[in-house]
């Protein structure tokens, strides 16, 4: 039986790999899973015992767009934000991982190129790889994407994607500037590029003010913002959001019902009543203040165990921090050593070529302070294990 | 900006307008929408209330394959109906419609042949679609597809796909006989091609008894079976799944994966419980005596209202009546004529090719018996003007 070439010639992103529980006495920095502690479970509760003691349209097929009152109170949030938003413009998607399948098959034929960060979320490569594209990597600075490798990657021409996560960036926790998004606008205009601006993390900064999304900067209707519920209410739920220029949007939508038909109205309702009857930004405020404590204590810990050598990020928001080992470390080794104890995503998963090897993200949302604590030390211990290695190697290999 | 090819040359398939609420007044045979007066919402709200009353885990990740006890429970009713099944071979979709386009994703290359059935389910014209594939429409007869046109189309070659519903097939409401159920496997099996059975409506028998479904009858286990809550339970749900051969479902699992994470994990549980602590074949047993009921009074309405030169099926199960008009009607104009009062599926929109005009799907399980009634009359109403239209025409056409 003969399969699709994307079948053929792909690899495990081994996404599955990345969300699932850890095992007993393991500490997992792997996946960017919420504290289950912070789900508003009573309240969310409530929300569906709402949508359920209501109307049987509740349990009925209804909107490949969505829940109009959720697209609603979705529009005026976003607008909150800065983003031009009205409800028929955000359309609902099974999670944010569902945009970016939709915005892919919206753009990309196959060997058409995509710009990504480097690193760059591992779902988003899943997710556009599907339509076999040609991944184009811009390295990620303390400010963003380089601006000039950007340009030069866009003047070799054929891109019809940018992807970007320019706030609390999966995985290196940068944020980039206010110039760097206008240039990055800028160059879209100028190579006539849609811009696929990733959000989930937006909301979730513990220091500092945000900058304007790329999405209030965009002049010309071609940014796609993509935004999530998983992050700041609960993944279990599967909403996200897209919004966009009208005519893009509803190209979206059919699309979306071609693939499942719709999200379910059950669960839009039963969030859409949360939102009602509950105060988002409090809850927010509330993840904010403990994600901070445990950021703050996985930096800390990291910091104290690890010698200079080896950059540890201090994020100022969003689930991860990254760690840059000396060039000659490979944090898959590290990650073979440790992995009964702990375990974190190897930078080899991060680049669409899977090329660069001495790069750990280490997500510090879902475990507690003090597993936080004792998982960094078996981590730190790890990497300075396979430091004292490598040395080993270096003295025997300048000794032959 | 340049958009992906399959957009730019694609049609929409207009299937959120099938799925849409009736206006006021309007009788809408089109969508394939349940009786929501049949939804248990008061014990699915229990299950809801069950699942996130208990562990936290209802509203985190979980997995890209589904809840483990909800797939074991449905691997467990599959083997009731003599389907080879196991927790692990049962993947949770997000409605039988992502199965469709997860199933596209894994076989169809641009340009690879796909067989449809003629005419056939206008979703999987549009999920199978998104790949490009070249579709080739095989007849549906009154045993099910024309095993001589079947043999023809795959000696022709480039074949990856088959997508059949045997079971009160989607519209014409006809069921594929054992004889040619053999047959269809026989020649996959010489052409090396997979099966997709699609068998939403395999419960919904009104009279006489189940054959075997192809995926039981699979000896090489080349047939990937498509199920769904939607026409059994509810569609706001958004609960479907598919088995097959354990490697293919490991791969279709990845693509999941990719494509939107996962479906719900509290949705699951909350249909777990429901199957747990309900009987689901006792409601399936109410179901089918209402639909019976709906679709009696479907049939004998038209019948009665309807001269002998149209042809109204009278279906064992499922959810359709299809109509054949004479050759020279068109069934667009007919619904341009009523479609303020009653809407169905003109034919044009369940061939790819859209050629075939003079077929008119009317769905009977969602308006109440007496609007059933009503829009029958309508539809009955407008039909024979339409034929006195057009044998004016010809009298006109005639004499000229």
């Amino acid at each position: 039986m003969q399969l699709a070439e994307r079948i053929t010639t792909s690899k495990d992103a081994g996404l599955g790999n990345l969300l699932a529980a850890p095992k007993k006495n393991q500490v997992s920095f792997a996946g960017g899973l919420p504290d289950p502690l912070l789900f508003p479970q009573a309240e969310l509760n409530a929300g569906f015992n709402r949508a359920l003691a209501g109307t049987a349209a509740a349990l009925q097929y209804a909107s490949a767009a969505g829940y109009a009152p959720l697209r609603n109170q979705l529009a005026t949030r976003l607008r909150q934000d800065g983003v031009p938003a009205c409800t028929d413009s955000v359309l609902i998607t099974q999670g944010a991982q569902q945009a970016l399948d939709l915005i892919g098959r919206l753009t990309l034929d196959a060997g058409a190129r995509v710009i990504v960060e480097g690193p760059t979320y591992p779902g988003a490569l899943a997710a556009l790889g599907t339509y076999q594209p040609k991944f184009c990597t811009v390295p990620v600075q303390e400010d963003g994407m380089d601006m000039a490798q950007l340009a030069t990657t866009l003047a070799r021409g054929g891109v019809r994607l940018i992807y970007t996560v320019p706030d609390f960036q999966n995985p290196t926790g940068t944020v980039m500037s206010l110039q760097k998004r206008q240039q990055l606008l800028a160059l879209a205009r100028k190579y006539d590029v849609l811009v696929l601006e990733d959000a989930p993390y937006r909301a979730l900064r513990y220091r500092g003010t945000n900058l304007p999304t790329l999405r209030e900067l965009d002049q010309d209707d071609r940014v796609l913002h993509v935004g999530s519920f998983s992050k700041i209410l609960a993944p279990g739920l599967r909403l996200g959001w897209v919004t966009g220029a009208q005519d893009i949007i509803d190209r979206l939508v059919q699309l979306k019902s071609n693939s499942d038909l719709e999200s379910s109205t059950l669960t839009q309702r039963a969030v859409s009543d949360y939102l009602a009857n509950n105060d988002l930004d409090a809850h927010i405020k509330t993840l904010r203040r403990i994600y901070a404590r445990k950021c703050t204590a996985m930096v800390a810990t990291l910091q104290k165990h690890l010698p200079a050598s080896v950059h540890v990020s201090n994020p100022d928001g969003g689930f991860f921090v990254w760690v840059e080992l000396p060039p000659e470390l490979n944090a898959e080794e590290i990650l073979a050593r440790v992995k009964d104890e702990v375990t974190f995503v190897p930078s080899t998963t991060l680049y669409p070529d899977q090329n660069v090897k001495n790069g750990m993200r280490i997500a510090f949302t879902n475990p507690d302070v003090a597993a936080i604590r004792r998982g960094c030390v078996k981590l730190a211990h790890g990497i300075c294990a396979e430091i004292e290695n490598a040395e080993g190697n270096y003295r025997v290999a300048s000794t032959m």
